[in-house]
């Protein structure tokens, strides 16, 4: 993954499209029957989904699941003839928008069953949704009692389209918890009780947990943009960005003099400091300050001192002068550190780093190898 | 402020732009002869860079300030006539466009210093240019010896016009920290064996700091943006914005059911859980969670559970049923709760708060009142 950007970019993000196509397709790798989906909202986790959707779509996959209406309004143009769902947000009057461009919603409660119903009605429609029954995470979706009321009162489905079931895990990043056999045992309860369609309940991280919870169709997001969906053990994932910032400038620093706000950090050897052209607005964690690591020339410098708004402070005294140069760049996430890593660091997790990147850095994406 | 949005929005950042005019007239109000800037870098803070910075030349602000040469380039054709001038990343390549959109940059190094030069000599031009003297921060600008360069070899400036010396405060929030008034006898000492020209300083809370501080020309960011310049005591500022989420569905909960990822909450009594349509990916810190707290109907009600990427869960038991309603709102940053308090209660800082924000939010922006 090279790193090009015009001269005025001080920050870069490059996406490897073809990392998260082979993401995908490991994934799909491990399902018997199972459809593979993609979950592509918050603009496809911070990567950006106008570009990592369509190069899916273009692997097979046929199936894109969003957070928001405006996500999937967004995505439509470029995604024709793919299936796209919309897990929250299905608010009163946005029913024509959904229906307009084809978004079909997850209905989240009885409300939200009866509201599409009624438009299903009025425009002498037939309307898709796929209805979320909540096994645990008590979030979104119908509870125990909804479930049974759904089941007992079928009408309520009149005017629509169950094109399917969903549910969401809780832990399932945690390996054996046994909230997820008992989500899992709920779930087909339920089911039991209600029309036949198809089940949706594993994330990326209940893809590795086992067939039993794959059932009809996956819907990984993390792990397709390289954070590890079993935290327990080795990444399976190939890691899909590379986030660097630019060096503004080298300085010498002596002991005793203080770099930053706060004067946070002190100087206790004759030394340099490099500048670099990233800071919290960029969605390099103010928590890094003082903690935080990043690579010149393949070799490790210490954030010191607070990180700023639009700049971070790393001590490169041992670092050769060859390698440090204004211009050049430090990479903050990529082969020498992963997502997973600096979150750690930040005490937050991959999910929160990547969706908080995308503000205003230059952005590449390397397009996928054709022709397979 | 109102709070209205399309029936589509999740979540609404309701900007105040009278309220950002007035915070500006009132730090201008504390200047004796300084001129009042305005830093609107990191899109102004997150606020809208393209709506604050218009309303603030409108009020009399002539002087704006960016990070990066990209954020002046956008606001080039919305601030006609008004001096912009670019903080950091004066990148080799960037000079054309610097000049051709009549971006000063401020120059941080004797590199920055001779690469402008070459610039103007090549073109025929004289180039203006602030330069950054350092006296403490170690972050950026001209070391004390490059400084004693300068001084001593004029020439170095030939070709350029140098509109001003500018330097920046390490601890002007900490109230009568030793650094500041250290850093301004710096500052002084260097300016003496340099050309003269117009003189920077203070930064939001500098302005706050004594006159000694204003000098010819003060740039304040933060307290424009309702952040408090002086946290040792109450804030003069008037908050500028609201952020707020849709709720999207209340759900009955039990004792000893959990809520949200990693079971994080469990519930202890009978009582009501709200889903509010803002997550991490909203700029929402996922370190809020079990801890944050919003307001609906002007009723607090407590984060429980994990921050998840779209969503919050949050305790309304105590609320009335009457006030908590699906597709209502929830005040998560405002009246009840000020941006300083949120970030004190996620670890970190108003400013890092701001800067998450403006996402994937809906966006309004109140105008200033006419006629003044």
């Amino acid at each position: 993954m090279p790193l090009s950007a015009p001269p005025s970019a001080t920050s870069l993000l490059a996406v490897d499209l073809e990392a998260v196509v082979e993401n995908w397709r490991t994934l799909k790798g491990r399902l018997e029957r199972a459809e593979c989906a993609a979950v592509v909202k918050a603009n496809a986790y911070g990567l950006g989904a106008a570009a990592v959707a369509p190069a899916l779509a273009a692997a097979g996959c046929s199936t894109f699941f969003v957070a928001l209406l405006e996500e999937g309004m967004a995505l439509r143009p470029r995604l024709p003839g793919a299936t796209i769902i919309a897990l929250s947000g299905f608010l009163p009057g946005t029913e024509k928008d959904l229906a307009g461009h084809e978004i079909v919603p997850v209905l989240n409660s009885l409300d939200d069953i009866a509201r599409w119903q009624a438009f299903a009605r009025k425009t002498e429609t037939v309307q898709p949704a796929w209805i979320h029954l909540d096994t645990g995470m008590n979030r979104l979706g119908l509870s125990a009692v909804d479930t049974q009321t759904l089941a007992t009162e079928p009408d309520r489905l009149g005017g629509l389209e169950v094109k399917g079931w969903i549910s969401h895990l809780a832990c399932a990043d945690l390996r054996f918890h046994p909230s997820s056999s008992a989500q899992l045992g709920r779930f087909h309860q339920q089911l039991a009780r209600l029309p036949k369609a198809r089940r949706s309940f594993a994330n990326s991280s209940g893809i590795c947990r086992g067939r039993a919870f794959h059932l009809d169709l996956v819907r990984p997001g993390a792990a397709l943009y390289g954070i590890n969906p079993t935290p327990e053990t080795g990444n399976p994932m190939r890691p899909v960005f590379r986030f660097a910032g630019r060096i503004l400038q080298v300085r010498p620093v002596d002991t005793g003099m203080t770099v930053g706000y706060g004067a946070a950090h002190v100087v206790v050897r004759p030394g340099r400091i490099a500048t670099i052209a990233v800071g919290y607005a960029d969605g390099y964690p103010r928590s890094l300050g003082n903690r935080g690591l990043v690579h010149i020339g393949g070799m490790p410098a210490r954030v010191v001192g607070r990180v700023s708004m639009d700049l971070i402070t790393v001590d490169v005294t041992d670092l050769p002068d060859s390698v440090v140069r204004p211009g050049g760049w430090a990479e903050l996430i990529g082969p020498h550190q992963t997502v997973d890593q600096v979150a750690a660091s930040a005490g937050t997790i991959g999910y929160e780093i990547l969706t908080g990147l995308a503000r205003r850095c230059h952005r590449v994406w390397l397009p996928p190898a054709k022709g397979d």
